[in-house]
């Protein structure tokens, strides 16, 4: 039988920092005089008791997790916030259903930004500040995780990453507590800046404040129902699609830029690939949107830079609707949404070292069908890669296709239509945000879409955020006989 | 410099065995007293030139090809018989252009089945047994393909079956040419045996012939513009749907069956999925029928079973428009395009060992997650799957995805909607038939799409049939420096 104590006390603390981000909220819409203060106050109140309660009861000093209890602790600790997170949604003024609140939680944390409300803009400032709290946490959570506790874990290749960060050759912030101290302060920097950023170039302080956290975070939420189009700006959109950007990279990369060598950044071959499919994609979208529509192409640049790298990583922001570009452009927006952006970063989808990975390994596969008697062995980042570690993101590549498969099969048979329930499908497992066609596109929302779909979605989102394997080794029963 | 003399002997037999088919339609027609058999003639006499005047200049006594030579033999054989295939189409009175003419014959040749003619009741027979005796040759090729040229070539995980086939220690009909022969005469009697079955469930001897030959080799080119549904006959539905069944059964199986073993073939691990897929599948389509349109129960099952059978296996008849059966019903048909049968066998797509394969390899991932020390390797058959194998058919399933997102690409860039570019793109390079949705969907054809993308969709026939890596070699730099 598993001790659930350790997980129990750490889920604990976790729920009494999420008490804590409810309180900024709160008293923004008490400045603001909005009544909406008060729900979060109580439901600040309520997760902080549980909180404390858990810790108070399963503290037995030093927290030490194995292998089983660290898997069972990422899922639940995700899945418990979220069910607290959801509170303030449905208490406020907006009254949503249960069902919605959970999924606007879910999609905030997990950084995808699929919402299920509209009137944004005149939403009580509480709410939307709490959707960028969400996201903003749950950015910085996942960095963390995908340095500190995914590698261990080993899941999906990210393996890969553990020697780099905790090589002990290369003496480089040796303890991992110092590490994440770091990160959290890297994440807080970019956030500040790109709010400054954001202010200057026309914002108002509290929508810098929310778009910079949902910027950095590649979350998505705004504070208008037509995202950031509603500033009608091109500084704005230029330096939001630059955060977008700096938001898909590995955070630990950053580290080493402040430490004095910011070639490192330019020198890893994930940041390369990121930077140049972006750009490839970019470049085409903009020529086939100057082609079809006969847009200017400054403008087709900018409106394909931003909307591109918004689905690319994973971000959901829009300031056009691409839905209505031509053909061209919604099997392009559907197919980049499994792209994704570094391993490290915030963004999720299937990301780019996987893609390399895979894309080594098959032209090792090509000389090896010339060669069948040789041995080639693919490299990545000036290493050869391992066997083991090309079995585990093949197979991530593999459960990946299934998860989107068995979704869209879900929501086809709830009832949506064939773009709605792929695309659906596609935005939840890449944790992206808006979907395609009319009613989940980038004009639209998922709110017209019955429960069962918005619980499945949010399975979905969770699946996917935490790279599969974490939630699906839960299922197997290797997993539980010990 | 590569000695294409091997090649072009090869090319040249081909190409004369393609202008002996050409005379049967030829003399269909002439016995009905159509025109048309002049264009046979006239395209069997050019064919049986080009065909002996290549195999006399290259003549050199033994065939014995490299690899290289063996990859250039395959794309190139199955371009060229293409490009020889289409003539009749293009002279026939139909009067096809020629990129029409060469799109249905590459369909054909694939045993794909996609079609740009309407009016297939009204056609002459020589065009009608044409599209057949393509698709029954193609199919035929397919299999002598996937046991006596792909083992050794090892695209894609197929060196799995070198194994099993070419294995002294079992002693099966040691020589490749006596295997050969074997199965051709299988698939004779397997094609004349559901050809009698037809006739006397009530089709005329001609449209059995057709049938048969398109069944067995899961093209499914009709001679109806309404497909199977045309005759609405329970009896030609049920032996159908089984004609596909064994049309995605592995060939060589049933040389074990005649050999008096037939617990070979339930034995094996690929036909026992195959068929579980398969029936699973149907249940729940039938079900969902059954519970959404009220249709009786036996109907239900009856055109579920039809129509999963025929898009799994890629055959693509159909004998109801499943577009019309609900939201559920358009997710359920585009995945399921990708499964193929067994490897082996007629049918194209991923094929159910390389899920077996890839399913078992995922599960000890997960096992390795939580003890990363440990050692587990996938067992497939009662046999270890080495690693190798797994990167190679993981490979193929990477490779697989990325084509299907640059088909659906450029499919889309040339005008095609959504749903009729991604499930065009899905129906190529899986090899089964109709798309979905009004457009190139059960009831419709691809006769409307611009001439790109026919040609688009025929290098995403050509590029599926040959298991993807056959000609992705080609364009590898390695493969031409030597």
């Amino acid at each position: 039988m598993m001790d659930f104590r350790p997980v129990l006390m750490i889920l604990g603390i976790l729920l009494a920092t999420l008490a804590f981000g409810m309180c900024i909220p709160a008293l923004v819409d008490a400045a603001a005089g909005n009544p909406d203060w008060q729900v979060f106050a109580v439901s600040a109140g309520l997760t902080l008791f549980v909180g404390v309660s858990l810790t108070l009861t399963s503290s037995r000093g030093r927290i030490q997790l194995n292998v089983r209890q660290a898997f069972v602790m990422t899922s639940l600790s995700w899945l418990v916030l979220t069910v607290f997170a959801a509170l303030p949604f449905t208490f406020s003024e907006l009254q949503l259903s249960y069902t919605d609140a959970f999924f606007e939680a879910m999609s905030g944390i997990t950084t995808t930004g699929s919402t299920v409300i509209t009137g944004l803009d005149h939403a009580p400032p509480g709410i939307l500040l709490w959707r960028g709290i969400l996201q903003w946490m749950g950015g910085l959570g996942i960095v963390v995780m995908a340095i500190a506790v995914m590698p261990m874990m080993g899941v999906g290749g990210m393996q890969m990453f553990k020697v780099e960060a905790f090589d002990a050759g290369e003496k480089v912030l040796p303890r991992a507590a110092q590490i994440s101290l770091a990160l959290v302060s890297i994440y807080i920097v970019l956030t500040a800046f790109w709010a400054l950023l954001m202010w200057l170039a026309g914002m108002t302080p509290f929508e810098s404040a929310v778009h910079a956290m949902t910027t950095i975070s590649t979350g998505g939420y705004s504070t208008s129902d037509a995202s950031v189009g509603h500033f009608d700006s091109w500084q704005i959109d230029v330096i939001t699609t630059l955060g977008m950007l700096v938001g898909g990279m590995p955070f630990l990369l950053f580290l080493q830029v402040v430490r004095g060598k910011p070639m490192q950044l330019w020198r890893d071959e994930q940041v390369r690939g990121y930077i140049s499919i972006a750009g490839v994609i970019v470049v085409v979208v903009a020529a086939l949107l100057w082609y079809e529509t006969a847009m200017p192409p400054v403008d087709a640049l900018r409106f394909s830079a931003f909307n591109v790298v918004s689905v690319m990583t994973g971000t959901g922001y829009t300031n056009h609707d691409y839905g209505l570009w031509g053909t061209f452009a919604l099997p392009i927006f559907f197919f980049i949404m499994f792209i994704g952006g570094c391993a490290g970063s915030t963004t999720c989808g299937i990301k780019v070292f996987r893609f390399q990975v895979l894309y080594a390994a098959a032209r090792v596969q090509i000389r090896h069908l010339l060669q069948p008697h040789g041995v080639f062995v693919p490299y990545y980042n000036r290493r050869p890669v391992p066997d083991e570690v090309i079995i585990s993101i093949l197979s991530f590549f593999f459960v990946f296709g299934l998860s989107f498969a068995f979704l869209s099969l879900g929501l086809g048979m709830l009832g949506l239509d064939f773009l709605t329930a792929v695309s659906s499908a596609a935005t939840a497992i890449s944790n992206v945000g808006p979907g395609l066609g009319p009613i989940v596109g980038p004009s639209g929302t998922f709110q017209s879409l019955p429960d069962a779909a918005k619980w499945l979605m949010s399975a979905g989102m969770l699946l996917g955020r935490l790279e599969l394997f974490t939630i699906l080794v839960l299922f197997s029963r290797t997993f539980w006989r010990g």
